[in-house]
This record gives structure tokens, sequence and C-alpha cells, in this order.
């Protein structure tokens, strides 16, 4: 967190209860990320719909638990926004679709009524891609997001609003979801830990579906500690008895085409762990085939997605954009036999990754074959093709911010087994990575 | 197993060692089943290919290996035949369909191998319904299965061969293959005990596939020892750590209709549980359409039963009955939106299912809503309904005899959470429920 003046933003998560301690109050720290959302959200538009009334009122509500020395959670107090494709009671829950934007939340999301419960402070909406079906958030219905660490750089997708919000110190925290990597590959992009549980950790009641067979909802933070408070508010598990296993390093050798700075980034981040005493070694899973791996969820993401939006698309098709139409179109055109053989592809590699890797701790790749670029660049097909393995195998997965490159930042990605272990895994990892890069023009 | 007068057929597999003790010899046994099949198939065509000289080879060796004090396992020497659509080297592979009359297996499915290296002797193959798409066994190319309780009902399928083969005494034990109840089904119209481990705990390698996602290897035999000694051979787990809990009871009212005489048998058999010092407990399942479950299982082994048999469907359609080649092109015709629906429903049901269960070592019905019918009467829309509950949970099932009503098999259906704790429960259980019936004719 070094960078950030404020000395509340520099607290995250964790560091608040201190700052408590020392005189400050849950309606300071509020007050602090309001203001901040005023005047720096305009260059990055990342908060999309903000609720001030509703974050003071809980603001007030939580000062007077610290002050009564009772606070619901260690997170109590912690002003979160959340991805708009997650219900907020009385915040239109849009998916970032034109079609919903009168579809005012009757009520909270679980995950969001969890994060209530453990006395946080909801601060509003963010950004993201059209649907979650993407990862550039360039969208047309809520604007762009851009990228904190440089103007007309996309801040990756789906989530790209919360990775972005977390980075510009606009919340302590975020939500977001994440059907094939759309919490870690926004986090890689903006510099932050993106932490997706595993499979049903966090329940998806109240989440515009993307893919009910992939879809996870993650958090976004700028620690792993702060991650890991806002999962087990939201009903992670935190036990972690200690994993001593070594780490599998995923072979990707013809699989995936990193950018040099990627690869090189990733070369640097397994010397130094190696020189740290971690024991790696390298993984070759047979006849992984990525591409197939990615057309696979995207079909599924079609059709099911398909299904989600069916009333709506017929409804106010034109609420829909061209793009997103069409890949819907796309899905609702394909045999059932091609459905068929997609879910059987993710179950079979999901078998076949799990008894290559379950001797180990965990597996590490880089978070994403390459750094964050600009709006109207050509979008690499393969964006996502590392994050979906953790999508595939249902597991828990850190993006952790791993230094920067030509001032963009570097992640590492590494999948566990369970959450907890994971957990404390991705904890010990990030205490020998650089820490995440605050954006200048924010710090 | 009271009833066959002949000691081998009585032993079954568990008390073959003290017949090899007493003198006897696994070639004795060998020729004994290999008699009985000369003389009793031919009423009930159970048996489709024989390997007798095979079966004499194994035998030998097997008594060799005793004599020697030094037998492979406990089923060594245990004459064993197996389901048409399981491959054994040198013998058709059918599944049943004439397509693939002249399809001889290169090498024996993985289970078989599996069986081989423990011992056992492969007597052969087994009738079943065509392409596992169906529970009557009526099958217009290997010729129908009887139900050796009564000439001109069904065995029930699509394991029938199976089923009825162990009931006559054909066989010590038998391999079926289970999508939706295939081999609990028949298990109950014949009397057997029939044992579906958990998913993938038998590996499907070598089987022809109905539906990659819900088919399972299970076993057919005359006792749940029986049966879990052939399914440890197979590789199943047989550690069981004794589970103390109560059993659940589902609550089947509005959800299945049970023919008089199943209801009063399931209730009579619950009776003497209690009596026996069992803690039951009814468990209502919210919002279980067992209707629906059974047309989305039906999809999904349509289509993907369908991509199974793609090529030898373009080849040979006439090598397919009109039936299944209109099923398979029903499945085809479904739109990409409704299969994505039936595999969500078979997941949510499945996470259903688990949560109002898993408090409990297992969870009781009948095995089917009815017993063994006449070929020609109607087949009742819901016979696989409550067999396909384990499909669904992927969990281990056993199909129990329980008596009998008007002369025809009941069956009690048990499924529980992993297999080593189901099979001592499942023994436990049949010690207090009336033994399997032997067919009068094959006594």
């Amino acid at each position: 967190m070094a960078g950030f003046s404020d000395p509340i933003v520099a607290a995250g998560v964790a560091g608040l209860p201190a700052l408590y301690a020392a005189g400050a109050s849950p309606v300071d720290v509020t007050e602090a990320y309001l203001a901040r959302i005023e005047r720096l959200n305009p260059a990055i538009n990342a908060v999309v719909e903000l609720d001030a009334a509703g974050a003071r009122a809980e603001a007030r509500a939580s000062a007077r638990r610290w002050t009564a020395g009772q606070p619901l959670s260690p997170i109590d107090g912690a002003p979160i926004a959340v991805k708009a494709n997650i219900a907020v009671e009385g915040l239109a829950h849009t998916a970032g679709i034109k079609a919903y934007a009168r579809n005012i939340a009757p009520a909270d999301a679980a995950c969001v009524a969890r994060l209530r419960a453990a006395g946080a402070v909801i601060l509003g909406t963010l950004n993201m891609h059209e649907a979650a079906l993407g990862a550039t958030n360039d969208n047309a219905f809520l604007g762009r997001c851009e990228n904190p660490h440089r103007a007309g750089f996309t801040p990756g997708g789906s989530s790209g609003g919360s990775a972005a919000a977390v980075a510009a110190g606009l919340c302590a925290a975020a939500l977001g979801t994440d059907t094939m990597g759309s919490v870690r590959l926004p986090s890689s992009y903006c510099g932050v830990v993106g932490y997706k549980p595993a499979l049903g950790a966090i329940p998806t009641d109240g989440v515009t579906a993307l893919s009910w067979t992939l879809d996870h909802v993650g958090v976004h933070a700028r620690s792993v500690e702060d991650a890991a408070l806002v999962a087990q508010a939201c009903g992670v598990a935190n036990t972690a008895a200690p994993d001593q296993r070594a780490l599998a390093v995923l072979d990707l050798d013809g699989l995936a085409t990193l950018e040099p700075a990627v690869a090189e980034g990733f070369a640097r981040t397994l010397d130094g762990m190696t020189a740290a005493g971690w024991r790696l070694e390298r993984v070759r899973i047979d006849d992984l085939d990525l591409g197939a791996l990615r057309r696979a969820g995207l079909l599924i993401s079609e059709v099911e997605g398909g299904n989600e939006h069916r009333r709506a698309l017929a409804l106010d098709p034109e609420g829909f954009t061209r793009e997103l139409r069409s890949l819907l179109a796309w899905g609702a055109r394909q045999t059932p036999a091609k459905l068929a053989e997609a879910y059987r592809l993710i179950d079979e590699t999901k078998r076949k990754i799990h008894a290559s890797t379950n001797t180990y701790a965990g597996f590490l790749t880089p978070t994403t074959p390459q750094q964050a670029f600009a709006f109207g660049a050509a979008v690499p097909a393969g964006q996502a093709d590392l994050t979906a393995l953790g999508n595939v195998l249902g597991a828990p997965a850190f993006a952790l911010p791993s230094g920067e490159a030509d001032g963009l930042p570097l992640s590492l990605q590494v999948i566990g087994m369970t959450d907890g272990p994971t957990q404390a895994l991705a904890k010990r990892l990030s205490e020998t990575l650089s820490p995440p890069t605050v954006p200048e023009a924010f710090r």
C-alpha cells in the first residue's frame, strides 16, 4: 500500500481497527472515500452509482459499535463497493446492460447482505464489461472505465470498475465476479489483489448470471489480508492448516504465448521465490488445449447467458449492444451436440489438471499473458486463458501484484486446492513479491 | 442365497475361498457355471457371448495360484460376466446395438482389466437394452432377456442381462452400467443386489458411453459382501469408518406414485428396521420435480449418446432400431438453451438433495416405484425416477432385495455419501432384510 498519502486509504481493510484505536472513526473513513470518489472518479469512471446517504448512515452505526467495543466483525465500517451485476437494494442492478437501466434491486444479493451483516459500509456499484462477457470494460452504456495506471488503457474486465476503484483508492475493497477470469484479469491489469474463492464459496444469489456453471463471486483488494477478510465476511472458510508441499509451475510451452515483459517478469518472480526458499517444480499437463477450453467456456457462457437474458432480449433488443446480441445469438445457433462437448471438455480438463497438480500446495502461472493495453488495440484472444483454469477447476485462485514493467503492473496467479490454505499461501507469497503499485495520479 | 442347491452357486463370490479350503477348485467352479449357462440360459437369454475357452484357461491359472497359496485377491477364480457395452478383448462390443455386431473389442475395458488382474474368470458378455437407453431389455438385435422370476416378464434394464444372470445363478457376479438406474432397476426387478459406486469410482474407459455426465459402472451380485468384493477389485474404496448417524427416509408424497405392493413392502421394511433399532427420520426435499429431472437426464443422454454414436449412425442407420434413432434425433433437434437448462437442473438438484441429506448416513427409497411387469405392458414413465437420484448426486447407491410381493421381488434403495461407509451400511441393512429370492426354476 506504500504510496497512498492518506493513512485511511493506506490502511486498506485490515489496518482500519488500528486507526479507530488511535481515535479515527468509521465516519471519517467513509467521508474520506466519498471525497476521493468525488475528486478522482471522473478521471476513471469506476464508480457508476453512489449511495452516499446510505453509506453515511452505515458509517455512523458502525462508529457507535466500535465506540461500544462491539464491532460485528473485523471489517465493520470498511467501505466496500460492488460490481454492477451484484444487487444492492435500491440501486440499479444493470450488469452493465442498458436494457436493465431501470431495474432497481428490491433486495441485496446474498454476498452484499453478508457484508452488511458484518458491518461493512456499501458505497455503491462499479463499472463492468457489458453482461460480464468481455474483458475491456469499454462499456457503451456506463461509459468506458479507464485504467488508473494509464489514461486510455483498459483496466481489463469484466470487473474492470472493481479493480480500478481499488487501485485508485476509491474504496477499501470491492466485490467482482469471475466466470473465466473476470476478477483476476482486471486485478492483473490494475495491479491489485484479486481473489476468486472456490466455486460456490460465496453464493451467487442476487448476482446476474453469465454462466451458472462457471460464475464465481470474488474480491478485489490492496492486500491478501484485506481480500481474505472480505471473503471471510462473505462466508468463505479461513481455517488454514499450513500446506508445506511444493508449488507447481505450470509448463506453458506451446500452450500460451506470453508477452516478453510478462515472460521476463514471471521468470524474475520465480527466481526470487527460489532464492527465498520456495520449492518449485515445473509440471506439464499433457493434451491441454487452452484455445479449445476458451471456446468451450465462451459457448457455455453464451448459451447460459442467453438463458439469463432471454426475456430482456425479447422485450428490448436495442437495450443490448450489437456485439453482445451477436455473441448470444451465435450461442443459440449451435447444436446441442456441440454444447454437450463443451461441458465435457470442461469436466475432463478439470480432472486432468487436478490429477497433475493435486500433490502440490497449488500451482503458478502469470495471471494474464499480457499487460493492460490501449483501448482500440486488438483484444488478445488468449486474454483469459490462464485465469479460466481456476474456473474450470472451481478452485480458489489469487492474482497477486508482482512488480511492473514499462510502468504497468505485472501479476502472478496462484491456484490452490481449498480456500483457507490458499489464503495462507497467497499471504506468504505476497510477502516475497513487490507490493501493489499505486498509480501516480491517485497517491 | 438360500435356495441354490449347488453349493458352488450358493457360495457366491465371498464363499468361494472356503470351498477351495474344503478341496474344491476354481476349475470346478467355472465348470459349474458353464454347465448352468448351457442348461439354463436358453430360458432367459441373459448371456449373449460366452468365452468358455478363455474362462477355462483363467480358471486353471487361478487354481494354480490357490494351490500355491498365492491368490491375487479374494475374488481370484470367481466367474464374472459383463454387460455387452463393456469391452472384453476378443468379444463383440455391441452395447446391444446391431450396428456394432462386428465390433470386436481390441482390448479389455479398464474395469475388466482390473477384474482379470484380481484373478477373476471372465465368462462373457450379457444382454442389455439397446444402447443402455431404456429399461425393458426387449432387444431386437440380441433377443429379449427374460426375468428369471417369471417368463414373459421384463428383467428391467438397461443391465437386464446382468441382473438376470446373477438372479439365475449363471455367474457369481456381473458388471453393469448405470446412467439413471440401469444397475439398480433390473436388480430390483430380479431380486439381486445392485451396487452403483460413486461417480468415477470405477473408470468408464472401454465402456460405450450413454452419457459421460451420468454414466457409472456398477456391480450385480447375490449379496452385499459379494458386490463390495467385486467393486473393490475394480478399484472402489473399502475403507469403512462406521457411520453411526440416522438414516433419512425420503418423503415421496406428491413426488412419485408407488404401486400399492411397493408402498406396502416399503412400509413393512421401515417398520422392521425401526423394530431392529435403526434411527429413521422422514426428510422432505422442497421443490424436487422428479419428472423434470427425468426429462433432463433423458435429454442429456440423448445428446451425449448421439455424440457417442454419431459415426455409426451416419454409416449404418439401419443398425439402430427406429425407436433409438428417434430418441437420438429428438435430442439433436433441441436448442442448446434447453440442454443448458437440463445440465443446470441436474446440478441444482444435486446441491439441493445434498443439503437436505448430508447430515445422515444415507437415505432410503424403494428402488423402483413398481415391480417387474410383462413385456408388452405399458412402460411406467417414472420407472427410474428414484434410482436417477443416485446418478444426479454421483453418490454410491445400493439396491437391496427386500422380500417379495405376488411372487416378484421388492427392493430397497439406500443412497450413501462415500463408498466405504455405504458398503458397510448396506451390509448391516441387508442383515435385517429378507435375503434375495432365488427364482424357482433356477434353484
